[in-house]
């Protein structure tokens, strides 16, 4: 994992494809398109949808890429590809502090809270026991780390009701399971955290990916914070990452829900980049 | 309860003590002001509160109030008072429309999600047999309402644990769980749903109060939409309601939540309305 | 349903198989048979196992039906035919009383208590108000029928972890949830109710299947008490009903439990009544 | 703690009392005394309960101890006095090996399973990765000690919904909540576990008590299987710990179950043993 560098150029090649059937007029949120911001730059973009009876976009949490408000009937399609560069820079989590909560901005306050499959409040005991030694970076890095050595990726062991609690104790899971439990020992330590939903090469399955996000103190800024990628199932670099959104959780930034009767028809993802 | 008109001149006066003690020095989050927003006029407010090593205010969730950020040590008080005139429109909610979700606005589509205590995706097939024949605003009253008849208010029958799905079996609760449930089954609807923190006179026992606000269509502005009160528990009247904070669920507008150990010592609230 | 009758001659035609593969050595409980009891008579019995380390027979729980302790290794099949006879008395449910609590045997006490996926304690409040103007069968047949009113039956909808509150929530489950649903409504009228697995003709799809079972008065019994089926689902008539075995709930009586690394094969039931 | 030895002469003092009242005519079972099995001898027992309107004993679970199911009203009081010499045999449990779960008699095999407060299921992967490096007695002294240092015993922090699961996730609770946790994880080790209610000297605050007792090979007969106390709070001695009950957790061995509105009043209980 890289750390502590500007990554170099490094254009990811995105393509995700995906489609449903809709039996009645329905209305669908989408949330798959690489979001534009600071730390990546889309280099080009296509997107081919199949024609809706309404399309709206809005911001996403954060201001972070933005949802797609669909409503439409039948089978519905949707190809997209780009290519992205990261420009992300990446810190030494080992060498970062902790900003102490009361120096926590508001915007990062709500990532301190409980949310449905992050309930860290009961988690506080169990991490003052294993990571009370540990403070800021290095905390958020063994946390990681214990995440990655106690846990066993498991396709299909887990579903939408699936917390991480449940995950604690089973002590399995995919991509969201891993990074709800991160977000929660992270809270459980009054650090901010939130699900970041990505592309990255080398996840496997190819698939939409999630990681978790912490909020540390940004050394260059006296009293400032900055937002930190940490993948439990170390199957994506973060400086190979490309964020869709962010939320408190996966229940915030599902790439596809559905206000009504829907039918899922197909995925595919790719994601590469050049050597 | 008022409908379909502007309340009159309604100060209503407040009067919140509460302290706390802190073994060693600890951060603390408060939120228990009434919120300066359009809706309600503070007209006069004194807020004395022990010295602090660190005290910072910052904007609370959709900018309606604020949290106070503090850090101290030993015996903490807080004495409030506040004198607050209510100016919210109150619209006859049987004449509401919803929202169309493809027409909601992006800071409202939070509110659609599940959260901490109100895991609203699975009571789907619940809300659909029960209220499945109402939409919009006679949708909404009508899960107020059944929700009032259904339940029981019980102190100490509840806890931080306890979700929409624990109070939904168990009929009981006190004004956090009712505001769960009306939001779970408001979200279930695909109406967005927001947890609202407040003073009321009416409370029995007087305390903090909490209620359910739904987003609804607002007749006067085309594609616009608004938000309401509802209090299932009856006990306040959305004229006399006076807001601190909103949030998800009560895991993000706790009057005080503390980063350390503490000892609540004690709490008085006092809400009077004139006659 | 049949009521207040003895079912006439009504063999029943069972055919079960299922096959599967351990790895390694590994130990198996399997409970698949007809019980032998005196409600039903094995008139014929057929049963081919693969060759096994070793395999014992035990008692099953309340001696109803034998559980078969099974080591082996590789593929593992199971060939099951058997025609029974169905003796069970019938009663209009409808017309017995409850025991009282204090009058209960010391062997139905057990199934007034929680188990595993029937938190009954938590539905109490629920109970009394939808049920509590009636008592004893009447009520227990009001309680299936308010099941089989308000529940669809979604195969795949539930997994091993799916309590009797989450079916209540979602209103959806198999046979399992039924009665699981069934068996918690009655323990929280303080009625003795116990998990039946079970073979019956008219289950769709066809496979094992499970009921509930009611402990009431006997009236031709002072002070007595009899077990009675309650099939919320309404797919199986309990004069065709077969039970294999009796539990707490479905944690007690699956019909397979691997206790190593397994992989499930494949299973065929078939289960005819002659017209 | 005593092991591989018969305790001397320890004759235990028991004192409990307890009242409650009911408003209406209301069925209760009782399960507080002494049981008088081989293990431990009544030397001399005296209980005086008010007059009841109903008073039966019934064998409660395993033929140990007895319920008392009482039909009464107004203020009900208990006051049970006893002096037991426990003749438990006391084994090294590090020298023991565990049954393979073929060769469990049929009455271990049902405290295999999950119950109420024992999700023993989904802790496999947990046990395997923390204890399979063991079988066996050791086993089960290695989970037993895991609980004592991991766990922190806090009155008032656990309720009568909480799990092993809740317990496990917050590394806290009471005795019911240690001796669950000691159960779950026996259970998922395929090893027989159950929920014991006892009275035991050094018990703080003096209460009730309740420990785990689990099923492991017998060396003195072939094949054999005996139960043997594990209390992971290390608070009773196994030789000094006299049993009321057992039960797959505690669910089934309360010592007070109400069938209608009661209020407990009063409760204290003092167990000696002479130096």
């Amino acid at each position: 994992m890289a750390d502590g560098r500007w990554p170099g150029i490094m254009p990811i090649d995105i393509s995700a494809r995906f489609s449903f059937s809709l039996h009645d007029p329905c209305d669908v949120l989408l949330q798959f398109e690489a979001a534009a911001i600071p730390e990546q730059t889309i280099l080009s973009c296509d997107c081919q949808m199949s024609e809706a009876i309404h399309l709206a976009r809005i911001p996403a949490q954060d201001n972070i890429g933005q949802r797609i408000w669909l409503r439409s009937e039948g089978l519905y399609e949707v190809d997209y590809r780009a290519r992205v560069q990261v420009n992300r820079m990446l810190a030494d989590l080992s060498e970062l502090e902790r900003l102490e909560p009361h120096d926590l901005p508001g915007e990062a306050v709500q990532y301190l809270f409980d949310s449905r499959y992050c309930p860290a409040d009961r988690f506080q005991p169990f991490v003052e026991a294993e990571f009370g030694h540990l403070t800021g970076g290095p905390r958020m890095v063994a946390m990681r780390d214990w995440v990655a050595q106690n846990f066993s990726y498991v396709p299909g062991s887990s579903d939408a009701t699936t917390t991480a609690m449940d995950s604690f104790v089973e002590r399995r899971g995919i991509c969201r399971d891993y990074a709800h439990v991160m977000i929660t020992l992270a809270r459980a330590s009054a650090v901010p955290a939130r699900f970041v939903s990505c592309y990255a090469p080398g996840v496997t399955p190819q698939d939409f990916h999630a990681v978790a996000e912490v909020f540390l103190a940004d050394p260059s800024i006296p009293g400032g914070g900055a937002w930190h990628i940490l993948d439990a199932t170390a199957m994506a670099d973060p400086a190979q990452t490309v964020k869709i959104g962010v939320g408190r959780d996966a229940a915030d930034v599902s790439f596809m829900t559905t206000f009504g009767a829907a039918q899922f028809e197909d995925k595919t993802v790719a994601v590469t980049a050049p050597d």
